[in-house]
């Protein structure tokens, strides 16, 4: 798929999905577009666990149940390596930035292959729920879980949420300067 | 392009530009992509603003000259509206995952375009030149700057960073599980 057509095609799909099982060598694809993100000082903190199917994605689901994980036919857990990021070269560790530009790509990668997925976050904002879901998937303790993003054919046409204008959010030159 | 030899080709660039301009409907197809990114509770938090030719860049090189910016035709900032991210649903705020959203799906378009890029993030890391780069730039005080991203033909190959392997980064199942 084009580029560009994928950047509008994709979109936050909060709905469920239909069985049909996604071949692994799509979620390979997938995977690949997140580790071919950019990165902060090429430390390469991320990785990915690929759940090809319900019962891989049923023990981080059971954490927290959401229609995302309760429906998808598969889906990939997007950790950071908590130890390794503490070497960054700045205060503080570029997790956040990593992780975010990996979901990005990946979000994007399965749009492209025709697929539907969520940047599904808040069910491991809790701490206690937090560590159950990195014990859930069998990940050490140093490990931080950003995200699981379910991965399918969407069951219905999906909510688009409204976006502000172009102009609203982009000035020229300064901020605030007109075309 | 095609958007996985688009995710293939991107990197980033730390080197010089050539001074040939970019078209602004170019730039804006970047800064379109970047509103086009994922971002937390729909709040669009992300700004951006164009900098279309180098007396544009000039202000904002200016508070810490780097070869990118130095060289760069065009470029765009990424800013963020701290006080409407502050109205997240969530113990502190998602600027950081949407700006890096942004920047991941701009940095993306620039090479679906035949540009080369870079996330130039550390210039704006100290509090006092935040500051003066937000003023540089025109923005009032409560919007922070994350990144400036030169944007132009390369003046060289530009050096690709190494990258670990697949299975290094990527299990199947559960952590540490092989294919």
């Amino acid at each position: 798929m084009d580029l560009f057509d994928a950047l509008k095609n994709r979109y936050s799909h909060k709905e469920g999905f239909l069985p049909d099982p996604v071949p692994l060598d799509d979620l390979e694809k997938i995977a690949q577009a997140g580790l071919d993100a950019p990165n902060g000082g090429n430390l390469q903190t991320v990785r990915l666990i690929i759940l090809p199917d319900k019962a891989s994605v049923a023990p981080v689901c059971a954490v927290v149940p959401t229609i995302g994980l309760e429906t998808a036919p598969a889906a990939i857990a997007v950790l950071t390596d908590s130890v390794l990021a503490q070497t960054a070269p700045v205060e503080g560790t570029f997790e956040k930035e990593d992780y975010s530009a990996a979901v990005t790509q990946m979000l994007l990668a399965a749009a492209g292959l025709g697929y539907a997925s969520l940047w599904l976050d808040s069910p491991y904002f809790d701490p206690a729920r937090q560590k159950e879901a990195v014990a859930a998937l069998g990940a050490p303790d140093s490990y931080h879980l950003w995200a699981v993003l379910p991965v399918g054919k969407p069951d219905g046409t999906g909510s688009r949420r409204t976006k502000m204008e172009f102009n609203e959010r982009v000035s020229y030159i300064r901020f605030g300067g007109k075309k």
